[in-house]
């Protein structure tokens, strides 16, 4: 359980990613009915495009895209270090070339706050060097340092800043942990971000590139190291099997484009693992996506018209598998919560990983 | 008032347009939403797309596409004359090549009677040949002539079949007048389907490239020709404008993709005019597409949200704005029908298109 200035958050929780203040295709409502807690937004994307004057007069991120419950915002450290051209990092922040139309900025740790302040969002996160993988050890201690630093001052520069006449009041801000794929210097990463103490802690410079196991032992290694109390966040991962698995370590938050993104091009979730709806094989299967689930998309469509819409190019098709997708996510995670409190998720685990891995009958 | 094997229709009505079996971006849900009484399917298109053999698996189109209101099938006169190419017309019926993979196929009266039952319409509609203009009288005479004998042709077939395993019992079969711009053509057009006898009358080959005011002149000639106690259906229009005008005429159905098409570009409909909400002077308006609407754009997002979903080419946005714009085109039929019911319809009608036609504030 988290509690933020929009409402209380159940967790594990899964937090669907609205990049540029809509989860893409999907409506509000749309979020509400498959019990979205809390969305992502993302301070780079939104302070490039509307801009944050626009979102200022707004009233904030929420008054400006209509979605009441806690957002949760990326400082745009990822997005520096992946979209962006042109970055120059100094000890004072990141420089870096805008990807839409080239123009420059500074952004530093103390500007990712006032970034995230005005968007108003619950939960911030400090600016960070997000290093991809594979990179040297030297590389990745000196860049680790310099994280730290930063979010030293951004954690000082918040408490400065206090309350008064922000848009949300209560914000949390949660550390990343770095450290790449060196266990040693994650612990490093840990030591240092809990001493300077936030609201919650984050695993980041994960899903960047490494095989996928590391992710795993990444996850395994560093949530038992972080507070008992405070909440842990995996970021950007991943596939149903990995979210399992990493709440098995201890996991508490997730964020994911995989939903939405593969739903665009026709891959759906269900229990016995995914699916590629455009396939010739569901040209007449007259059955839902997935028989037990009770998403709009079930309830109302066939595979073998959503093939068709994807075949037709049509919006709808892509619609309804992100809608669908996403309804899945929110219930794995619902059922890995219950399992959780009945004190039955190791078997809940082996039980899906089991059924969803299962090779499918042609 | 028009009675289908899915319900009853109040009319005036406006048709959304969902030629492959779906409202473009659109959900069924979101069109009961805005209390849309009928849709509109494509034979042409789905007779290419899906085929016919999977809508008749899937238990006809209603099943097929999830929508257990009446639908209006085209026969696919128009498209075949718009989208397909190497067309060769014969007394028999028409030869053409698909528009997607050039397949060959070739359609008659009978056939196109025959993949409408297979769909399962409500209302369907006889093969015709659609002339663009401007064309010649001799080439429109010999056109008509041919029109009328596939009427004929349709009609009697359609009889001599009956309901017997039929999708949808108790369909309804509409002719349409053609004639081009000459008035005393579509005068015999009318005389001759009205002699052969149809459950409707559709006045076709309007809004095929002739200056706006010849659609009004034709709908306004040829709807008193009509039987009073059939409905009436102006083919593929129009702007909200066009629309009212035309039920001045006695136009009783109208379908139309402008809602749709021009929603996926920004152009939003209120009684103000239309406004294209990608413009940079929506960039900090924080009011809905319009005030009075009670669409899901216009209780949950502004303006300047929208026009920020565009810039980003966000799907959420062609989404509200078609949604908008459906609810706007329902909106302006219903408030016409009670206009008639209450005998003001011409002080409705004036008050209407001074509004919307008032040239806008800077």
């Amino acid at each position: 359980m988290l509690k933020t200035a929009h409402g209380q958050i159940n967790t594990p929780v899964y937090m669907p990613v609205g990049t540029q203040g809509t989860v893409k295709a999907i409506s509000t409502q749309e979020l509400k009915d498959c019990s979205a807690e809390i969305i992502l937004g993302n301070a780079y994307h939104l302070y490039l495009r509307p801009g944050l004057d626009i979102i200022k007069k707004a009233g904030g991120l929420h008054k400006f895209s209509g979605w009441d419950r806690p957002i949760l915002t990326d400082s745009g450290g990822y997005q520096i270090f992946s979209l962006a051209t042109l970055r120059k990092l100094s000890d004072e922040g990141a420089e870096f070339s805008s990807h839409i139309d080239g123009s420059k900025h500074f952004i530093t740790p103390e500007k990712a706050i006032d970034i995230q302040q005005t968007l108003g969002s619950d939960i911030m996160m400090i600016l960070d060097e997000c290093v991809h993988y594979p990179a040297a050890r030297d590389y990745v201690e000196q860049s680790l340092a310099l994280t730290t630093r930063w979010a030293k001052r951004a954690r000082e520069y918040f408490k400065s800043k206090g309350d008064e006449g922000q848009v949300t009041k209560g914000q949390l801000l949660f550390g990343i942990v770095q450290g790449s794929t060196y266990l040693d210097l994650r612990k490093k990463a840990v030591e240092d971000l809990v001493g300077i103490g936030f609201d919650g802690y984050a695993i980041g410079g994960v899903s960047v590139g490494e095989p996928e196991h590391l992710i795993q032992e990444i996850a395994a290694y560093t949530a038992p190291l972080l507070p008992e109390n405070k909440a842990r966040y995996l970021m950007g991962v991943g596939t149903p099997p990995d979210i399992i698995q990493a709440i098995a370590s201890g996991i508490d938050m997730f964020d994911c484009v995989i939903p939405t993104r593969n739903g665009r091009n026709g891959q759906a979730f269900t229990w016995d693992g995914d699916i590629q709806l455009r396939n010739a094989e569901y040209k007449e299967d007259f059955r839902p996506i997935d028989e037990t689930c009770e998403c709009f998309a079930c309830r109302n469509h066939t595979r073998a018209y959503i093939r068709h819409l994807f075949n037709t190019q049509e919006i709808l098709g892509l619609r309804l598998v992100s809608l669908h997708n996403l309804h899945f996510y929110v219930k794995l995670i619902q059922l890995s919560r219950k399992a959780i409190k009945e004190d039955r998720f190791g078997g809940f685990k082996d039980e899906f990983l089991k059924r969803y891995n299962k090779p499918k009958e042609k």
